[in-house]
């Protein structure tokens, strides 16, 4: 890192190391910290995984005691609770550290602005903002959870250019290339938890699992010994008794309404499947707003990856519960028999379309991945 | 330009200069020269439209007596015979031009390589094939109906993400935003005649024309005097007499099966249509490899511009007869009731998918222009 840099430049190295544990640190948030002191870097360390230190504790184990007068940039406001690793606020006033510069504040109710505070008791100088666009982006799920108490969801689509999903058989193996599942496989390693229809596993008996071989990462094995939670909306317990998900490691948990049979629910377990029952939402079938807070709650659940045929995606869509899609895109036509993106009934009038916003258009392989998000007010047409 | 510049300088501006007369030199060629000595451009000139001097003319009369010992850099071969302005072989050798660099041969069957050989035979070095792919994209359809007998067929839809071209009622009024709508216009204006089906006059009243307003050009007033050829496929001659695009300025060619009512004939002819008879093809309906023959042949028609619903760019896909796509993409969901692209009625196994090659994406306004052509051969499936 080059000497006299800009303020900018250490918390960008700080949110660099803090994406190192993006497929790790899940329920934590990821975290990076820098200490500067007279220009260069004296330490520095990345949240690795729960139960494990945090960011600030690696940073200051690294330097020290070239700590005492440092400043630390921090990406996420220092804890100032007794987690399992005592409160990061507390080990910087101890350290020494003379200045502290936050990308942003922490979006948990135990935190809130109480480690900003506690520095500033202890005579630190803080300064709170500096890439937090950035430092948002890096935990949207952890921030989405600890601020309205759901996870944050994307949707991955593997389409066509005329915006077919698969075959009217089904069959779809494989419209995307090795490099754009490659891509899939790491939004699913990175998720907490992987939400489907039966439907889904009916048809395609889908695993939903992440594949080290698939990663191509390093740490591949590794990543894989944590498989994210798949989560099967499931309102009449159809699921199949030999799906290939239930074999898999990792839980996977069946969605199904209030009183379900007893009996299946005992075979499902038998098989391999956790049952939570859920409220009905206002279409008779599984509530997915409580679901998606269930998650949250019961699960921890910070980013939820829905991979799913047309119908789920279309009422999740019309509940406004997809935060981001992975569109990806393949240069083929499968025509106007092929199966639809969203099933979405009550769209008629151009009216009623739903309006997106186009993060980011991208080559992977031979194939587009599109970023986009739905607009949340309604659009002016023009 | 830069003295002492390089051959692909000098040329990459003769294309340029072509590019002047992109809207109207139909049904002629675009065509740019250069004239070169000792370092600087002592002439230049491009073809501006039929019945006009060719682009060596131009460059010549501008250079005048210094033309002695030039170098002509021209983006396709000097005529060899005598069309309206004299053979512009003829004419570079008169004016002591002592080498000649063509970009491309010309492909049509009354030049093909004479103008070369003519230039030869006066003891002028020609050299042939710099920048010869620029050159060839600059008259795809001349091109094409030189070589191949039939028009190079652009397909244009405006579709949202997920593969819709308009509400289940047809409603589609708009897709795109504005800027999309002034390159549909350009796309318009070069054209030589724009292709529809009946079903698309009879839902949208579209009127297929040039309008000068929406083109954002300096010179949209005259270019809107030559309005592309109408032609509507039109089978069963279901066209309505009230049809706007009957009373707009421009010609109306209804393409229908062979025998057509004589009566119904003659009241299209009175609404201001020209009818023309086709054989059938191979699904009892307009002969459409005919149809772009006859467009060819009668017409002299280079760029024929697809505007139409799922069910003719279905079978003008099937029938291998489109040759480029120019889909504008609007950041938005129209729901999987809503009007597909294609109608491919044949393809049900994921073997028969219509591979693309896209050349390029970018944005236009809010939205996206992906322009992408068919892959001639068999995809191997990953």
């Amino acid at each position: 890192m080059a000497q006299h840099a800009f303020p900018e430049a250490w918390m960008a190295r700080a949110l660099t190391l803090a994406r190192r544990g993006r497929y790790t640190t899940d329920p934590n948030p990821r975290v990076g910290c820098v200490l500067v002191k007279d220009g260069r870097v004296v330490g520095e360390g990345w949240h690795e995984r729960a139960g494990e230190p945090h960011a600030e504790i690696h940073a200051l184990r690294a330097a020290g005691e070239q700590a005492r007068g440092a400043t630390a940039y921090v990406t996420l406001e220092p804890c100032s609770h007794q987690g399992r690793t005592g409160p990061c606020a507390l080990a910087l006033v101890e350290a020494g550290v003379t200045r502290v510069v936050v990308a942003m504040q922490d979006p948990n109710p135990r935190v809130a602005g109480r480690g900003i505070a506690r520095l500033r008791a202890a005579g630190i100088e803080v300064a709170v903002g500096l890439l937090e666009e950035e430092a948002l982006a890096l935990n949207p799920g952890f921030v989405m959870r600890m601020s309205h108490g759901r996870p944050f969801v994307r949707l991955k689509m593997a389409m066509s250019l005329d915006g077919r999903t698969a075959m009217r058989s089904g069959e779809s193996q494989w419209i995307t290339g090795p490099q754009a599942r490659r891509e899939v496989q790491r939004l699913r390693a990175r998720a907490s938890a992987i939400l489907t229809g039966v439907e889904s596993i009916i048809f395609d008996n889908a695993r939903l699992t992440v594949r080290p071989e698939q990663l191509e990462l390093p740490e591949g094995e590794a990543l894989a010994a944590r498989q994210p939670l798949r989560v099967v909306v499931d309102s009449r317990l159809r699921l199949p008794l030999a799906a290939a998900c239930l074999r898999e490691p990792g839980r996977t948990l069946v969605a199904t309404l209030g009183d379900p049979d007893p009996e299946r629910c005992e075979r499902l377990q038998a098989a391999g499947a956790e049952v939570v029952a859920m409220a009905a939402g206002p279409d008779g079938r599984v509530d997915l707003d409580a679901l998606l807070r269930h998650l949250a709650e019961a699960e921890q659940a910070n980013e939820v990856l829905l991979e799913t045929g047309a119908t789920l995606a279309g009422a999740m869509l019309e509940a406004g519960l997809i935060d981001e899609m992975q569109l990806f895109v393949a240069p083929t036509l499968l025509g106007g028999e092929a199966r639809p993106l969203f099933e979405l009934p009550g769209l008629t009038l151009m009216a009623q379309q739903k309006g997106l916003e186009v993060l980011d258009i991208r080559a992977v392989g031979g194939d587009w991945r599109i970023t986009a998000r739905p607009r949340r007010r309604t659009q002016t047409l023009q």
